[in-house]
């Protein structure tokens, strides 16, 4: 039996995390509005609470615990958004947070960990060593695993962004969200299936990772390959959770080379003038890269983050 | 005889530029409190048209142009900000901008300023060459020269930012603006002496081009010396209306480091997720870097622009 959200259960999550996270701004840009063709709307969740909308499922996940779990703490393995989201909502409301990285992980990334208070368990940078690190520590003190997308209460929590878009933004032509795990983008879909019916749903994933855009074609979840995309934060596979939602409910899912995802960010930098990861860039690139899907249309993007590591930038030392 | 904007002009000029300008937002960071120990309000006007604070300016020196000036067209020269807000100021109005750039100038702002719709005329680097080519320009169309800063109508439309500052803040402890020319400087102190008559006023300067400071401490307008700071936006010198705007209203210049620059320029970046060029993180420099002038204050930044050169940033490629 596998448990998926209704959009009921996003409506609870709303009202429960709303205290807590930030609303972020829809944006609007005349400039990419004239290069796209579209009339283009960003919910940017990239100014979000520690930078990206994980904060929305983890926080979620967190005040769904019970009195039990709440004392013996949270564990996750992660390097990435899901970590410092995790570590930020359970730490902030008394809640212990053990997260399993790689010993490999930036030291940017286990700073900002460590800076929220969580407790880091390092292993080897590999699944079989995250995974017996991460049983090692519910052994140890009977912490409750928080995957990062393979979770009711995070899948709900990441729905909340379209929720706000909607209200912001009602009767959009189409959607699209960045696809990794597919978390915000199953949760986003189940929002905009119950708010804007008529609206078309897109993922949008990096080529190099094109596991999502596989899965759909096929029927069937296929693993992430060795990924090697600028897009890090979308190197996850599908899990049947978040795959059913997304065969049933999104229209495509549309894929772009890395030199459109540069193109793309590039442009948001620039012309927008805000600071997003290259996870962010990839719906925005799918945009420019399908004009025949969107010309015309009232296009809605969720920006997923905006934790991009300024010493490690595509953008060329050459001008 | 000086013309020098009082606050009534500013509010003409307010008036008139704000159906063609961007209402910025100011955005406050509870991570940029908590580290600088201060509550911080920043006036974006790097999401301003053309990415900067100049389009007010500008865009009110070309709606104050006679019938006959409009005619003729309007001329600077200038290889930043003024160019591309003076040239797209005038030209979305039907008025020809000509622009005098040096043709050492990045190839990224020529693009930038003849995609506005300007005739460039390029020049030799030096200050001789271009004053020579914009009285050829004069002589050969009649077009009326817009300095960047020495011009009644400039120094009021850059007081805008600050009277939109204080409606939406209207109480701050200090005010702070970068200075260069001193431009937005002079503008900002006549508004804030006007409607928040208590609040200090600072500029902030880099210490590589402090002229401003020594302009202050000295008296009497002291020369850019040749700078070599990043903060590319601060490196013109006073002008005597622009000077005694500053002596009677300014409680001091603050300077610092390029070390500082780029801190501030990191933190604005990665904390609040916008884009800032380097001359508009001097102020959150300064702030920082005299806890004991703004500690438990309420500060007003106003963030100049956000023109930052992709394929120059100061962030280092170790990761």
């Amino acid at each position: 039996m596998l448990f998926i959200p209704a959009f009921k259960d996003i409506e609870a999550a709303s009202r429960l995390i709303s205290p807590h996270v930030h609303r972020t701004p829809v944006l609007t840009s005349k400039q990419l509005d004239a290069i796209s063709g579209a009339r283009l709307f960003f919910k940017c969740e990239n100014f979000q609470k520690v930078g990206a909308f994980k904060f929305r499922g983890a926080t979620n996940a967190v005040l769904n615990l019970t009195e039990g779990q709440r004392a013996a703490g949270v564990v996750t393995h992660s390097s990435g958004n899901h970590a410092a989201a995790l570590a930020h909502a359970a730490v902030s409301r008394g809640v212990k947070a053990f997260i399993v990285m790689p010993s490999s992980a930036p030291e940017v990334k286990k700073r900002a960990v460590a800076g929220y208070g969580a407790e880091i368990t390092f292993c080897e940078p590999t699944l079989a060593a995250r995974e017996a690190a991460a049983a090692e520590v519910i052994g140890r003190t009977g912490a409750t695993m928080i995957h990062p997308y393979d979770n009711f209460y995070i899948i709900a929590g990441q729905g909340t962004a379209a929720m706000e878009l909607l209200e912001d933004i009602p009767d959009p032509d189409a959607v699209l969200a960045p696809v990794g795990g597919g978390g915000l983008l199953s949760g986003s879909a189940i929002t905009i299936r119950h708010m804007a019916p008529p609206a078309k749903i897109y993922g949008a994933e990096p080529l190099l990772a094109d596991d999502a855009a596989r899965s759909l074609r096929t029927g069937a979840i296929q693993p992430a390959l060795p990924p090697h995309t600028i897009a890090d934060g979308l190197l996850t596979s599908l899990c049947e959770r978040t795959f059913t939602v997304i065969k049933n409910n999104v229209d495509d899912i549309l894929t772009v080379t890395e030199e459109q995802i540069i193109a793309a960010m590039t442009l948001m930098w620039t012309r927008m003038k805000i600071v997003v990861e290259p996870s962010s860039a990839v719906p925005l690139a799918a945009v420019l890269a399908n004009r025949e899907l969107f010309s015309g249309k009232k296009v809605a993007i969720i920006v997923s983050g905006g934790n991009a590591d300024l010493s490690k930038l595509p953008f060329g030392q050459h001008g």
